[in-house]
């Protein structure tokens, strides 16, 4: 049988354990996961295109799980009432190919990339960062700000939306989670002071959410927004300012901030930081940047999270997706019993 | 919410539909999905590799609806008592990039790919074709025989396996089926006076189970088992005396029985045939080969099929897999709500 765990699940289990403990848990897995960099299949992307989106698959292995997520991006959803992406996620075991762990991945991937981030930060940004801007109050930010206050004890949030319904959104879901939220007129006040900014518009074009006049010395920016061809939230002139750090370094130079800067432009890539391979901030004065755009290890190793709390909290069904005839040739026998067929003929 | 058709609803739906009523309407979603095969993405499949066995994605889609199939093959699986193949499909709404459909695909792609074989003998085999020998009687043979008896019409089967419960178990399943079933013991003795000659072995190699002196002229060849690179059935005589048909030329070459030919060996694509763009069997005499590897479109069509039973039937469960906050911004919301945060701050 295979493991489920779906909305009403997945919610069970944050309730349960606190969504601090999942995030905070969830940084350790990633963490783990990049120290292994080198043991996973690392392929493309398989993307279908469509008028009104793209939907993918991304899958990876290493030598004893296999796992995939499967998720779209529809922008005009928004004006239907739907969600610009949903995704759903699997795991499989590699030594037989069957499938074990079946999982709603929008909620997940909410909190994967989050953490993802905040990983990123506790290895980039200064120890004693305390301030963070968040330019983009959309379904992701709040999920950024609980992760950064959990793992790296942010503790006031410099926040700018250009819809201040979303502002208002992001303020009553923060309120009573022991951080200070001061609502910007513009992203130009909004990062006076910040040690992080996190840019995470969702705008689909080349913006300039940041300008170079606007990061300071010492920042780390945490740039989450810009993730596909053609979109992107920082000022050129910034990127040849910073240290910039990323995930798979020929994937960003198609989807990410970089995607701007010529095929040769330096970049470290984030887990031979993290393997201690090469140096991550090596001044105080440093502008470095996480050019955020999401890579199957890291559905990965949210998916291997997802499971084992499943397991802990016993929160998850089973579904019955996989045959098992008690002689694995006699399929035909499983829906088609002889004796039925017999009696029939009789 | 996402439809779900698991183990237990496929069974209730072949057994309230009957078997050939759905091997007959497969025949004609697949046919009328051959019929705009110029509609549809037909994009490689996403293979992972591992000491063991392959991992595989193989999705289509047309212009409403995208489609997509989790398949593993582990041969090793058997010695288990595992099978060596098992599947997963799900289906989805191009506009919205929003999942729709999932299911259990190991028991509907022993019924495609039996139906795809039916399909393609129905344009290429002798009218009056009722005589089909069966070479290697594992988990595809009786959903061919139970296909080719209720499209085609067939009376008789000339059956050979190399392994006599294999062969034991053949028969059984086809007992009061309204077939005559002759278990053969030699190869050579079941395709004697047969119109189809239908070969689908298990073995991961390049093994002869068709010399080219046991073909006779007008019998049409459905050539099921050589199905990846290394694994063929025919002895590469008979390919040179047969017009060849095969699903997707590319995908054949490297897959098929015709691996062992030359690059531009001659081959027709079955939808052509199908749409009446290139003729099938033009003499009596002609010896036709269906050279079947299985391709994306067919799934599609299989899994379309499977939604309009799960829906005629009622048989069919829903999987909470989506996220529908209220606002679609406010995915944080759903799993940390602000009252719930609010009241545990104060």
């Amino acid at each position: 049988m295979v493991q489920f765990v779906g909305v009403s699940e997945i919610r069970r289990i944050v309730a349960q354990v606190g969504i601090d403990t999942v995030l905070t848990r969830m940084v350790d897995y990633l963490e783990a996961d990049f120290r292994r960099w080198d043991r996973f299949e690392r392929i493309p992307r398989l993307a279908s295109h469509s008028p009104g989106g793209v939907i993918e698959l991304m899958p990876t292995q290493d030598d004893a799980l296999y796992s995939f997520k499967y998720v779209n991006g529809h922008p005009y959803n928004f004006e239907r009432g739907l969600q610009t992406v949903v995704a759903i996620g699997l795991m499989a075991e590699v030594e037989t190919g069957y499938p074990v762990f079946l999982s709603e991945m929008t909620i997940l991937t909410a909190l994967r990339t989050a953490a993802m981030s905040a990983l990123a930060a506790k290895h980039l940004a200064r120890p004693d960062a305390k301030t963070m801007a968040i330019i983009g109050l959309g379904a992701q930010s709040e999920f950024q700000a609980a992760a950064f206050r959990a793992v790296l004890g942010v503790e006031t949030l410099r926040v700018y939306d250009v819809d201040s319904a979303a502002t208002a959104k992001f303020v009553r879901n923060m309120a009573g989670r022991g951080v200070r939220v001061i609502a910007c007129e513009e992203p130009g006040s909004a990062v006076m002071g910040a040690d992080i900014v996190t840019t995470v518009t969702a705008d689909k074009v080349q913006a300039t959410i940041l300008s170079d006049n606007m990061v300071g010395a010492g920042v780390h920016l945490n740039a989450v927004g810009g993730d596909c061809p053609g979109k992107t939230e920082l000022q050129k002139d910034i990127l040849s300012r910073a240290s910039v750090f990323v995930e798979l370094t020929e994937q960003t130079r198609i989807e990410g901030e970089i995607q701007q800067m010529p095929a040769d432009f330096p970049v470290t890539e984030l887990w031979q930081v993290i393997r201690g391979e090469a140096p991550g901030r090596t001044r105080r004065d440093e502008i470095t940047l996480f050019d955020s755009v999401g890579f199957a290890v890291e559905d990965f190793a949210a998916l291997r999270l997802l499971r084992d709390l499943a397991t802990e909290t016993g929160q998850y069904e089973t579904l019955d997706l996989i045959t098992s005839p008690a002689d694995p040739r006699d399929l035909f026998g499983l829906i088609a019993p002889a004796a039925a067929a017999a009696a029939q003929a009789a």
